[in-house]
C-alpha cells in the first residue's frame, strides 16, 4: 500500500499526487521550504494531509534551526511557521496541526535546544498516527450509517490520499467496507484539478471496492435515477453552527441530494472544525491558478486569454447536511450544540 | 465569421469542432457516409446543426445515386436516410431534417430524377437558410427577456456553432446585446466533451461579449453568490409535456437554478419540439465511449480499465423550466397546450 506522506531520516517523503494515475513518485523533502512549497502546489492535498504535512515540515525546519539559545530558536521557529502557514488559506487543519508543534515549544521551554528538537519531530510523527487512528473511528462510526448493498456518491478525494492513512468519507466506505457491507461507490471526477478521476478512483480500485467513474455534471442525473442512496464527502472546515468548507461541487451536490431526498454526510476530523468561526460565509475562500480550468495536462481547451474563475472550495449551509461523522461520535442539527459539546469530551 | 456547416459545390463543409479553439479547420465531405460519420464522431454538433448537416447529408448522397427509375432511386435513397438516421439518437432535429427530405421526394414523385435531386438540394439548403431565421426571432424573442446588465449562465454550447448560424441559447443573448443591452455571461465548461470551453467560450469572445469561464461543479457557487440574473440553455429534444433532453449536466443547473430563485429559459425551434414524446422520460438518451471521460487531448486522467458511465444527456423535468423561447414566441406552463398551439401557428 502507498504512503501518503511519511516522516524518515532523510526528511519527509510525499507521493506526488499530481502524477497519479499515470506515476507513481515519491519526493523526500529535506526542508521546511520544500514541504511549503508541496503543499501550495499540490503535491499533497486533503486537509488532514495538510496537516499532517505541516506538523512534519515544522519539525523538519527546527531540526535545522542553527540558534543555540531558546530566543534565537523561536526567532526561526517563527519564521517557519510563518511560511508554512501561508500556503493555503482554507483547510483549517493546515493551521491546527502549526499550532500544535507552536505549543510543543512553549510548554517545553525548559528542554536543551537538541532535547526539544527531537520532541517536536515526536510530535510530528503523534500528529501522523493519530490521524490514522481518527480516520478509523471515523470509519467505524460512519461505517454504520451505510446500509448493506448500498450505493455511494463522493466527491473530490477524502481518502487515503488526502489523510495520513485510511480517509475521513472513504474511511466511513472502508468502514462500512470492513463491517461486511456490500458498497459500491459513484466518483465525481471533481474539476479542475480531477482528485476524483485521477486518486479517489485509483484508491478504491486498488482496495478492490467497486468504484464509478462520472463528470460531476452528472451527478443530478445518476440521482434522479434512483442509483445512489448516500453522499459521504470530506470537509477543509467546519464552522461552529455545521456550515461545511470542502472542495468546489460539494455544495452543488448538497443541494441535488436535498431534491433527491438522498442523506448527505460529512466526514471530518475535530481538527477541522473551527469554533472560532460562526458562519461558513466567513470561510477565506482560495482562488486557484486560471490554468487549472483553461489547460489539461498541459494542452490549452479554451480561447486564449479567457476570463476565468476558479474557487477553489465552496460553503455547504448546515441545513443540507444530514450529519457530521467525527472520531467522536455522529452529530446532527442543532450542529451548534452539537459541535461544541465533541469538544467537551 | 466562421461557417459551421456550408453547402458547396465541393461537398458539405464543416468547421472541426472536435480541434476548436485551438485549431480552425475545415472539412469537406464528398458522400453522404462521410457527413454521417461527421454526425457522429461530433465534427459538428448541436441539435439544429444536425439537422441541417442530416439534411445536407441527404441531398449529397442523392445527388450520387445511379439508378435511372424512381423505384431504384427510392431504394438506394432508403439507404441513405437510414445510415444518417442512426448516428445519433437523442436530437431530434436528425429525424425531423431527414424526414423533411423525404417528404421532398414523396411529393415530387412525377419529377425527372435530375429534377428531383436538384430539389433535394434546394430543400437542404432551404433548411439552412431557415434555420438562421429562426435563430434570429428565437434571439429577438428571447432577448427580451433579458434585462439590461444582466449576466447569464449558460450550459454547453447552444450558439453558432450548435446552428447553421446566429444560436439558439447563445442567439437570445445575441439579441439581447443587439436590442442594445449589456449582457455578461458565464459558461459552464460542460465535461466531457468541453463544449462551453471550447466553443461557448471561443464564439463569444470572437464576438467580443463579456464571458468568463467555470467548471460545472461551479455554477452553485456562483449562483449562491448571487451573480446570475437568468440561465439560457439549448435543447435536444423536448417533449409534449415539456420535459426538455439537453447536454448532461443541464438537470443540475436547472435544479440549482430554482434553488436560488433564477429563471431557467431554454431556447430551441420548434423542430427541437417531438409532440410524439409524452413525457421526457421516453427521450432515448445517448450513451457515448468511456474515453471521452477517462482521457483529455489524448492523456489518461483516470485509472485503466476503470467504470465510467458517459450519459451525453439528461431530462430536466418541465416544472423547472421558467419558460421555452421558439421562433414563434415564449412559452410557460402549462406547456402541453402551449407547446402544440405553437404548431397551430
Amino acid at each position: 500500500m502507498f504512503k501518503t506522506v511519511e516522516w524518515k531520516k532523510t526528511g519527509v517523503v510525499m507521493i506526488d499526487q499530481r502524477l497519479l494515475p499515470e506515476k507513481e513518485v515519491y519526493r523526500t523533502y529535506k526542508d521546511y521550504k520544500g514541504v511549503a512549497g508541496a503543499i501550495k502546489d499540490m503535491v499533497v492535498r486533503g486537509a488532514p494531509a495538510i496537516g499532517v504535512s505541516a506538523a512534519m515540515g515544522v519539525a523538519l525546519g527546527a531540526a535545522k534551526i542553527k540558534g543555540k539559545d531558546i530566543k534565537s530558536f523561536k526567532k526561526e521557529f517563527e519564521k517557519i511557521t510563518s511560511l508554512l502557514a501561508s500556503t493555503r488559506p482554507t483547510a483549517v487543519n493546515l493551521f491546527w496541526g502549526i499550532e500544535r508543534m507552536k505549543r510543543v515549544v512553549e510548554e517545553n521551554l525548559a528542554l536543551s535546544i537538541p532535547e526539544l528538537k527531537k520532541r517536536l519531530i515526536e510530535e510530528a510523527q503523534q500528529v501522523y498516527k493519530e490521524d490514522i487512528e481518527i480516520n478509523r473511528l471515523i470509519g467505524k462510526h460512519g461505517g454504520s450509517l451505510l446500509k448493506d448493498g448500498a450505493t455511494v456518491l463522493t466527491h473530490c478525494n477524502a481518502g487515503a490520499l488526502a489523510t495520513a492513512g485510511y480517509g475521513t468519507a472513504l474511511g466511513v466506505i472502508r468502514g462500512a467496507v470492513e463491517a461486511g457491507k456490500k458498497i459500491a461507490v459513484y466518483a465525481d471526477e471533481t474539476r479542475p484539478f480531477l482528485q476524483g478521476a485521477r486518486l479517489t478512483a485509483w484508491e478504491l480500485k486498488k482496495d478492490k471496492i467497486d468504484v464509478t467513474l462520472i463528470t460531476d455534471n452528472m451527478a443530478g442525473y445518476i440521482m434522479k435515477k434512483g442509483l445512489i442512496d448516500a453522499i459521504v464527502v470530506g470537509a477543509d472546515r467546519i464552522a461552529a453552527n455545521g456550515d461545511v468548507a470542502n472542495k468546489i461541487g460539494t455544495y452543488s451536490v448538497a443541494v441535488l441530494a436535498r431534491e433527491h431526498k438522498i442523506p448527505f454526510y460529512v466526514a471530518a476530523p475535530l481538527s477541522t472544525i473551527d469554533l472560532n468561526i460562526k458562519h461558513g460565509d466567513e470561510i477565506p475562500i482560495e482562488e486557484r491558478d486560471s490554468t487549472e480550468v483553461t489547460h489539461m495536462k498541459g494542452r490549452r481547451v479554451a480561447p486564449l486569454g479567457i476570463k476565468v474563475r476558479n474557487p477553489a472550495f465552496d460553503v455547504t449551509p448546515n441545513k443540507l447536511v444530514s450529519a457530521i461523522i467525527t472520531e467522536k461520535g455522529v452529530v446532527r442539527n442543532p450542529y451548534k450544540k452539537g459541535l461544541k459539546a465533541l469538544f467537551a469530551k
